[in-house]
């Protein structure tokens, strides 16, 4: 069997919408979805800033069926399935390849720290064995600022090197290029390295990496996709900066519940803000500073779906 | 309807045991309850070193289903149930409370960094209000050692005013003795202070606390029940040292894997020391270490069940 492709390009951590008991709206999900799609940008749902980690793994296989039985193609996504668990990471890893998902996104185990790298190989490893099959894609989660589990370069090759078949890439979130860098420089086949933001795009790209997995493409999916098309264009640095601009004006605010005032003020509809404990929305005036920054900076959403239930 | 008793003395956040298959197994589980039940000490099972962050919220709650089965009775049971997820939270401490559990002990969601005292307030509000009942009774889970999510004195005392009557305590496993005596000079009424270790046993008896809930119960729990029993005596501080001396040889090890070991050593029941990973057992050298330095140190575990299926 050849290996499946792997992904590249531009993914969203896709917000996850609350209804008012905040249970996950699976309905505004999947057109928030489509949406991405339609700006050719792959879902990663269930990563840091979807919440994941605040939906239990029967709320998160439930939406993954609904995803799918609304027609969202599961060859564009690249669910987050690393829990804390792991049999909650075996049953939703499982669920995940059995729907035909591209890849999933694997968090380590993150409650225990300072484990070796003996014990996140275990991990990994036990997880790849009782699913035991090649359409199995990982991209590791490495996000040591929030995980504080961190993923060492010695780890990632030794996984790499016991199964070649089902390590496809990572995600470094990291905030460190060097770590990234580092990566790309071991030149491991077919791996496909992600920035873990557009801050870092164009410089994963001039290194060879795979795209980003960015907070900041659930707002903004079109621009970001546009510098990872034209990365090699002239004015790619001015793309870069762009994009940098914009990121500052979100990211001086919570990013989670700032991604859900802008999508909600953006679409009309204020159901969009919610957000599951232990988060708290924006406040009125954060609300008022974030919409005001990013009209003056003349951002738009374009083909947001504006229909309110 | 009054006020359910409190709990107090020492517990026991009981090691779990896991089959070939590394599934938790219940009825050793059960066994071990019982053991320590009968050196007076409670069962704070599910907490960290039970791995507890290691298992689903399914395995945990057939784990409680069996071993109420099994004849432990649960108003000696403190059980963890706090977990990232408010949906999991809420349905393994419904479930602990429907049982008739004495307590539980309630980490706040901890992948999500940062969050405000009102996120996690609205976390513990949440849960309180969905399960809407004066049988709950929270022990708050302060580990930021571990959870690097932080309860602040006046996140505490302000769920101490909202909710007086689910507010039970509080295990305070931060290391900081100041931060514990800090609680206990608030003088909070019938908030039980818990040391997270038999370390700090003597001096929160001294100062009004509850007992303490620590690793070490497991393998050594009445001797430190009896510092809890005669903390007034005379020769108080040489007890401590005694414990102290013994918890110095344990935690020289990762502590999880080395109480493990000790279990198995003592009641030559090698399945004993399976971990789940993350985690890895200890090498052949470190069992010996171990084991020479306890038998050196006089240790024994009287009346452990040495039956090894």
């Amino acid at each position: 069997m050849s290996r499946p492709t792997r992904l590249s390009g531009v993914l969203s951590p896709v917000i996850t919408p609350f209804d008012e008991q905040l249970a996950p709206d699976a309905k505004r999900l999947a057109r928030q979805c489509h949406w991405l799609l339609s700006q050719d940008t792959g879902l990663a749902v269930f990563g840091t800033n979807s919440e994941a980690n605040s939906l239990s793994t029967d709320e998160k296989i439930e939406l993954l069926d609904s995803l799918v039985a609304d027609g969202v193609d599961p060859y564009r996504m690249m669910p987050g399935t690393g829990c804390c668990a792991l049999t909650d990471t075996v049953k939703l890893t499982r669920h995940a390849v059995e729907l035909g998902c591209a890849g999933v996104l694997m968090l380590p185990p993150f409650y225990y720290k300072e484990v070796s790298d003996d014990g996140l190989f275990r991990s990994y490893a036990e997880v790849i064995e009782r699913i035991g099959s090649d359409a199995l894609q990982i991209y590791l989660y490495h996000i040591p600022p929030i995980s504080n589990v961190s993923l060492s370069l010695d780890l990632v090759e030794r996984l790499i090197t016991a199964y070649p078949d089902n390590l496809a890439g990572i995600k470094d979130s990291s905030g460190d290029w060097t770590n990234t860098e580092s990566m790309l420089e071991r030149g491991w086949d077919g791996f496909q390295v992600f920035a873990g933001s557009e801050s870092f795009l164009l410089r994963v790209m001039r290194a060879g990496g795979a795209g980003c997995i960015s907070a900041t493409a659930n707002v903004n999916p079109a621009a970001i996709n546009d510098l990872y098309c034209n990365w090699q264009a002239d004015n790619a640095g001015e793309k870069q900066q762009a994009l940098d601009e914009l990121r500052s004006i979100v990211q001086s605010f919570p990013m989670i519940p700032a991604l859900k005032a802008i999508v909600a003020d953006y679409s009309g509809d204020s159901a969009w803000s919610r957000v599951r404990p232990p988060l708290v929305e924006l406040d009125n005036k954060q609300v008022a500073s974030l919409t005001q920054q990013l009209r003056a900076a003349g951002f738009a959403m374009p083909g947001l779906d504006v229909s309110t239930s």
